[in-house]
């Protein structure tokens, strides 16, 4: 019977950036099962000695103490959403680009080989690096490693400027958008189908409902001289108690995407505004992050890229460093319209933009 | 250790038919649990000779064979719905009025133990008599013990004319409306909330249903010389995939009550009228029942009871002997919207009313 120790994936830090996230992808680390790509991390990095590292659960700090004037935070998670038939990962062309097919390529394990092959060579960057690696980022907010680090170990999470390395077609991508979830809820009086009178159909109420969505026009809104589209959807909806009664309760799940003009306050506002007079119930909400593009190191790295910012529309960790103070942006390869798709598949291409992008600015800044 | 026979419940036919409806309610019988009650029901009928008693399942048929020139089947079911606390039963005075309250009093084994009282004690009613205790009523059609006996035994169910004793506060409730369920579907397309702009929210299309029925106006529709009124209600909702997902489905489940005058196709063919352009799938349907009034034992039958025949508005067995060709009525003592009511409990005085009126008819006839 072989060790554990005999049976870790390898993962190859000499080897390139494509090569490596096909290694992190062959790992399979759905969320809560990250312990494996986590020792394998763990042990890809104990040669090298310009890195201190710590780890707390299945989130890996691994840290540069040069004493620069500045630090500057890459993280990124190394759990995916659950597999559907698309491991292990394979090579594939389409239409003249080739790509990397499999769960994790966009999200975002291209993203993390990237920083790990340069948290492995820039042995002496300009700035001090705080690179993180951390777990259950695709689940239950108060699961999520960097929250955690965060309360645990806010000393390691200190840098004057972040970037996570979340899926953007290797552009930059300032910001994220809030969510909140809201349970609206109608009330009826149940009873017999056969004599519907009697009772209060609570389904039918519902109409007014998803009439106010069906109509809803979301707005854009320019933050910081990005321009941020929202979303007000309805995610879900139940009612029924049996198939010859009157139902007495409908509820509609509703989740409002909002920029990062607003905080939660100003969200709820404005969807009792939009639903007023419905019993209305928040029962999630993640504040969004302002894009922090004028931060003196944000607009180097902009420069050091090239191109333009553009606005992040899903929520993403950039808003833990926000609420840190820590300007953030989101730049990783892959399309994130591809991530959790079933097809998710990077175009290799833009792994090697990506590592092009944070090598030049990470050498000169 | 008592043997079987010696823990059987007694059931004293000799009793008012008060007493007996506590004596079967405190037999518990929920759908599929019957064999007791069934057993017990046996055992009461044995020492009378002038039924010729069969069993199939846990259904029993006790008949007269005097060789009248004409037959009535009287029946009712011995099964309820679940309890919820309300056994054992109890005698409880509200507003001046007597109740027997639990499960079973109205819906409805107080049916029953009329029929038990007079099945033992009309040795000589001037037409041919068919008692029939079924099993299984409360759930799937398919399970339904007088849908089995039909197929299994239908010779037993010839006969002229029909009374069903389920709840009608001692009144003759003639047919019964029709149910139909169908599934209304609406598609859209699975995008990420964040970028809902790239889904098609199938939720909210289905705000076009919703309308429809919020703004239906149920028909009343008079077959026979009774108004039947109808009724068309969402009876289940459901779509959703998850909270950060445009869902790609929304099913609508309605519940179509129609007068007798229509069958399965028009009750069908309105719907799709109603529902024009949504994507319609009928998952269920049982046909009404014409009110059989005009047949001569029915008037008879309503002359020695006295009052006013109405319609019944929930679909009942009397269908089935509908189906068969036999002219069909409900008589029963209990008020039919306390029927699955935790607080079920029926008026003792109807319990005498029903017994008095059936017997008024099956001595003169």
């Amino acid at each position: 019977m072989p060790t554990a120790e005999s049976t870790l994936p390898a993962i190859d830090l000499a080897a390139s950036s494509i090569e490596i996230t096909r290694q992190l992808c062959d790992i399979e680390s759905v969320s809560g099962d990250e312990r494996t790509i986590t020792d394998a991390i763990a042990s890809a990095l104990a040669p090298f000695e310009h890195l201190e590292v710590t780890r707390d659960g299945d989130a890996l700090v691994a840290r540069t103490t040069h004493g620069r004037a500045r630090r500057v935070v890459i993280a990124g998670h190394t759990d995916t959403v659950p597999l559907n038939g698309n491991l292990p990962t394979r090579f594939e062309t389409e239409d003249g680009t080739d790509y990397l097919w499999g769960r994790g390529t966009v999200d975002m394990k291209a993203g993390v080989a990237v920083q790990l092959k340069l948290a492995a060579e820039l042995a002496d960057a300009a700035v001090d690096l705080t690179w993180i690696w951390y777990d259950n980022e695709e689940v239950a907010s108060d699961l999520n490693g960097l929250g955690r680090l965060a309360a645990n170990r806010p000393e390691l999470l200190a840098a004057d400027f972040a970037i996570l390395g979340e899926p953007t077609n290797s552009l930059i991508e300032g910001g994220c958008n809030g969510t909140m979830r809201v349970e609206l809820r109608t009330t009826g009086r149940r009873a017999h189908s056969a004599r519907a009178w009697v009772g209060i159909n609570a389904i039918h109420a519902a109409s007014a409902i998803l009439d106010i969505l069906a109509a809803y026009q979301p707005r854009s809104i320019e933050v910081d001289g990005l321009v941020y589209r929202e979303g007000l959807n309805a995610v879900a909806i139940s009612g029924g108690v049996a198939g010859n009664v009157i139902p007495d309760e409908c509820v509609v799940t509703v989740n409002y995407r909002f920029a990062p003009d607003k905080g939660a306050e100003e969200a709820e506002a404005h969807l009792r505004e939009v639903f007023a007079g419905v019993d209305l119930v928040v029962t999630d909400c993640a504040e969004g992050a302002r894009p922090g593009l004028d931060a003196p190191l944000a607009q180097q790295f902009l420069a050091a890229v090239g191109g333009e910012a553009k606005p992040k529309y899903g929520w993403t960790d950039v808003a833990r460093f926000s609420a840190l103070g820590i300007p953030a942006v989101n730049y990783g390869p892959g399309d994130p319209l591809l991530a959790h798709a079933d097809d998710e598949r990077v175009a290799v291409h833009q792994i090697m933009e990506c590592e092009r992008g944070l090598r030049a600015w990470l050498q000169q800044s």
